[in-house]
């Protein structure tokens, strides 16, 4: 076959071909994260970012090594008042609280459905672990996956009014788009269960279910009739907070990240993990600053508590996001701010 | 800015993109699987493959959910005269005996020192699990893989002399091949150690180590003076065979497979997991009949026996590889036969 074009146009066919092919590149450099303030972490994010990608940078990193991970709560969405896990989780136990009369006398059941706040905290972390195996585990795969997508369609956060998947920082919708763009594989490696950011992490981050990494239970295959079912035991298979992160990373990517993301001292160990890889990296932290668009909150929080990860990041030079300064815009919903960094 | 092409060529312009886009399809359609004898096996891969990413057709299946699984040993690669990482772990054994004078005399590792197969296989899969966990734990992720690929890179099979990274299987390199071409993200799911295979399945497979899915270890996060690692640690995690199989499958990916292949009982499971989703599936087994060219074994066999599959293959009709007939070549290295299917 011989081409509809004579040879001679070849060159102004190429030129063609060149400029619309880069085009999509010189919109993306033009303005990636226009959510984030010119300011010192807009300028880190940017600067790292270009000098992995560059082809010519002493830099440069090959797309299938370029894995970037996100904590979730605090980091991609908010935290507050409590975990929104555990709040549907609160909410599942209130839901099936005729199922299980038992929870009317047992701690820490007793105290969910009795809003007592003080009983609830006392019970602590195993309380906790406790409300989260009753409402997570001793059902199939796919049926916690229509809770947690029932829930998420209608419970609304006590503050906003909002859907939980809206309160989500458009600052970080468009770094994982801005880094997706740049070909980084954009992972979730945070302490919610892996099945609950699975039910919304593909539609609200664009992060699909095998890039989900969490906290697991044990589960077991069973088989009858044709008819396949994994289901939720209550045992505790993977604690993805602190060091489980590092862990779970090389477990299931087995690739060590040139990027991560936390908020607090759970992320601490992944930023570690990932600060002490050879080459070019980058580590972030979110600081919660911002009172009035947020919630303040680091040292003392019991949420979100950032206090020695945010030390090593001084002391270390990782970005540190001041949220009430850096991020123009915090949700989605929220109307774009003025404010700038001076 | 304007064309430098003048507008009335624009029509040949767009036919010669057409063209020039189109050509790797129609290369691709026309012979996706040139290892593979006509026969029922080749008809029976590419028919799904047709209909699962035909955007018209009625079981046309989403890019992102076109997952496909396939076991390692016996699948992708051979397993006789034992499983190659066991052969490793064996290797392992006599090169750190001198670390170890206990093994002289513990089991099962003095069978091992002695080549003592009698009181080997006495000691069981119990035996195999020790020598396991002494061979790929108390040492760091980076020195495990580095022990993993040293060995990958000298060590020669008994019967052939190649190394054991050149006996896999050319139609399954195709195959793997083929299904990413159309946009299938391909994992390896199998009862091989994690690390073990990711010292060779981005090479060998082309599957990058977070689509390596296989047993694996408690690991623990180390951190001491800005130096980060992930130690392995004897306790086992995960046995990734039988029902462990659909258990990853749903930890790791959360996604169920639209096609799984495997060769033995221990990929029933996974097979039973793959065929019991809705819509268009695809179940396939590798059927060891060929004792010129590789080995035959199958419902008798220690390794990879081949017995309950074989009987719910028959009865649901899933695809039966008959290596002998089916496959034109076995071994990237093997001179390509004429053998054809009548």
């Amino acid at each position: 076959m011989t081409s509809p074009i004579p040879i001679r146009q070849h060159a102004g066919l190429k030129l063609l071909l060149t400029l619309v092919l880069s085009l999509p590149l010189l919109v993306q450099a033009a303005s990636p994260l226009p959510s984030w303030n010119e300011g010192p972490s807009k300028k880190s994010i940017i600067e790292f970012v270009q000098a992995v990608t560059d082809q010519g940078s002493k830099d440069f990193v090959k797309p299938e090594e370029r894995i970037a991970v996100f904590d979730n709560d605090g980091t991609l969405w908010s935290e507050q008042p409590m975990y929104f896990e555990l709040l549907f989780s609160l909410d599942e136990v209130k839901r099936n609280q005729a199922q299980h009369p038992e929870w009317k006398t047992t701690q820490p059941f007793q105290a969910v459905l009795e809003n007592d706040h003080k009983a609830l905290a006392a019970a602590g972390m195993d309380g906790i672990m406790k409300i989260f195996a009753a409402t997570h585990t001793g059902m199939t795969t796919e049926a916690f996956d229509d809770y947690a997508r029932t829930w998420l369609a209608q419970a609304r956060h006590p503050k906003t009014g909002k859907p939980y998947t809206e309160m989500i920082y458009q600052p970080m919708l468009e770094m994982l788009d801005y880094l997706r763009s740049q070909d980084f594989k954009t992972y979730i490696v945070s302490g919610g269960e892996t099945g609950f950011m699975r039910a919304f992490a593909e539609k609200v981050y664009g992060v699909p279910p095998e890039q989900v990494i969490g906290t697991t239970f044990v589960t077991a295959f069973e088989y009858k009739d044709r008819k396949a079912t994994i289901v939720r035991t209550p045992k505790l298979a993977h604690n993805d907070d602190g060091p489980g992160k590092p862990v779970s990373i090389e477990t299931v990517i087995g690739r060590r990240p040139i990027l991560a993301f936390g908020n607090s001292d759970g992320d601490l160990q992944m930023l570690q993990w990932t600060a002490a890889g050879s080459g070019k990296r980058f580590m972030g932290l979110v600081h919660h600053t911002d009172t009035k668009r947020e919630w303040a909150y680091d040292r003392q929080s019991q949420i979100g508590r950032l206090d020695k990860a945010l030390d090593e990041a001084d002391k270390h030079g990782w970005t540190v996001v001041d949220m009430a300064a850096e991020w123009r815009r915090i949700y989605p919903f929220d109307a774009t701010t003025t404010e700038q960094v001076q």
